[in-house]
């Protein structure tokens, strides 16, 4: 059998996503070095801010055909602080996930080596939860506008958008998710006491899916009781599946009381891979650390172990993940952390753990 | 000059709505009679799930009239198992909240005597916040709906509606609240790089207002980093002020942060006084221990408190928060803060305490 070669596309985009990816290749190229067995080639693009500011766009027109060349991408961060967030966001990262149909995010989270979980009364290990977010539509659909512009009577709307495909894909995906795991525990979120279409039939699907798994024990959760139930009932909880803004809401504050935003993954899914799934930290492009080479890498090296494994080599993504937690549990930690390691020496020390 | 006399209409509806608000109009009465400065007259309103089965709806046609006429309203919570949510919240509460103008709704959220603050680095100090909702419309506009209903491509639409009015009012209030405190310090949270109208809109006007406040530092933040902030860094908040939706979550979480959701109290502010402001505790209904006699009153009554405030009584609402604290600090705390004590036994306590 001859080793599979993986070809992965590279965003790095904007600030700190630049030097977090150029960490993370390093440590992936001497990961496949190590092992030897699976081959894997980086191409580099240069989509980001700085490319907007000369071609006044974010993506060329082909952008989806390029794409569709390659196995998966690595994306780093997008955002400038001399353009507005919604036009670098609409420009690059949404213009990706929505289109290419990337319709599963899924960030997990658990405590990792190095940071300290938040809860008064928690213990670390009552935290292990995938969050399952809908990534290709509902609040995030992009539609809405402005009228009577700078009038008193001045109005804007924001239409989110559900369909019953997209909800049920993620439902799926999310009931198969939990059956994945030990607990087989899924918790449905939604907000269908105030919002009477499309989170009643959000409702609706879970209750249609849910049949077609007897052995997945659910739930049904408001968003706003589930911050609740995050922060006073981690242990719980399990796999989470909720809409584009709630879990994006959600994510955020999972990730806080695990410990970390600076540490968490975060993978853009197509289930049906027909599309090149997206696989970026949850971070943004941080320019107040930009340069400074103490950007924290751990969430995209996680996340390219997340890559890994949706690639097919589980077993590397494992190797990696167990050398990422020894270096986090040793100490060697970027200043977010409380450390004086820097992106680079982090990067040095997962390689030099692979080795072992 | 002759003592002043408060008209309240009570509207206790659903479930332990019905307990915590007879204790609280208990507790109420007794401060009246005890400091003889003011007089207060409840008069009890039916409305809620038991009148909806009985009428086929949850409130006359005439209620805005009838509701006029009292200075304020005391609510406690609408919901009953067997009624599906959206009807019965927007029959009841999302039925006076918007159509009543009452677009400010403030929640207090601090650490509470019998409640523990749920950090694990955090003084019961770091918190002391005021988070303004606004109430009257953006997700919350009830707009939207689902056509091809059950057909494979069924969509269903939620349409958030903001306005320059309805935004500017909103924001001027929380200016004004965040000049009114020590700090003079206001977050205003939003969502405006994934939304690209109502949200990009919120903050060109938070832009505006705040010139009119140079005394008042404001800062923005995204929703999701929000939660990040709160769990992490609570010391850097005051008031803080963002839609319908975002504070509904927010204030959930806050109130969970800061001890317990079982006391948090909130006013459905009207700041033209034009109609009666509501006064509600943040828990629902609880059909789970309702009749069991053990609900906790402390929301209600901490909400009655803020009532006499608005209407006048600062001096009443501080001798009731004191005697309040103080049995709650002496451990007459019902179940679900881990005592014994029953929901009269708590109104009890509260009442001897005012004696003295
Ligand atoms: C950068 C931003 C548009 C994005 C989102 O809101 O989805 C981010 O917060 C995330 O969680 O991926
Ligand atoms: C009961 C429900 C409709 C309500 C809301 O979502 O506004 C509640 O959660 C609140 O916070 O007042």
């Amino acid at each position: 059998m001859p080793t599979p070669k993986y070809n992965i596309a590279s965003i790095p985009a904007d600030g700190i996503g630049i030097e977090v990816v150029a960490a993370t290749i390093k440590v992936i190229e001497h990961l496949a070095q190590t092992l030897k067995t699976f081959e894997i080639e980086f191409t580099h693009f240069p989509w980001g801010s700085d490319y907007y500011k000369k071609e006044g766009r974010y993506l060329p027109d082909d952008v989806l055909d390029v794409l569709r060349k390659y196995d998966a991408c690595l994306f780093g961060a997008v955002g400038a602080p001399d353009i507005p967030d919604h036009i670098s966001l609409w420009g690059l990262l949404l213009a990706l996930r929505g289109p290419m149909q990337l319709y599963a995010n899924v960030r997990p989270v658990r405590p990792f080596p190095g940071t300290r979980v938040r809860f008064a009364e928690s213990k670390p290990s009552d935290i292990d939860w995938v969050l399952v977010r809908e990534n290709s539509e509902g609040e995030y659909a992009g539609q809405g506008g402005r009228s009577h512009l700078n009038q008193p009577w001045e109005t804007a709307t924001e239409v989110a958008i559900f369909t019953r495909i997209g909800i049920e894909r993620i439902m799926r995906f999310a009931f198969e998710t939990a059956r994945s795991r030990p607990r087989k525990l899924l918790t449905v979120v939604t907000k269908s006491n105030s919002m009477r279409n499309g989170m009643v039939l959000w409702d609706e699907i879970a209750r249609e899916v849910a049949a077609d798994y007897p052995d997945v024990q659910w739930d049904k959760m408001l968003v706003d009781a589930m911050t609740v139930r995050m922060v006073v009932k981690p242990e719980s909880l399990d796999t989470i599946v909720g809409t584009n803004l709630h879990m994006d809401i959600l994510s955020d504050l999972a990730a806080a009381l695990a410990g970390s935003i600076g540490v968490a993954p975060s993978s853009n899914l197509d289930p049906t891979r027909k599309n090149p799934s997206i696989f970026e930290p949850v971070h943004g492009s941080a320019f107040d650390i930009t340069g400074k080479g103490i950007a924290n890498p751990v969430a995209t090296i996680w996340s390219a172990a997340e890559m890994l494994r949706w690639v097919g080599e589980a077993s590397a993504a494992d190797t990696l993940m167990t050398a990422l937690e020894e270096v986090c549990r040793k100490g060697v930690l970027t200043p977010d952390l409380g450390g004086t390691a820097t992106t680079e020496s982090v990067a040095t020390a997962v390689c030099k753990e692979i080795e072992v």
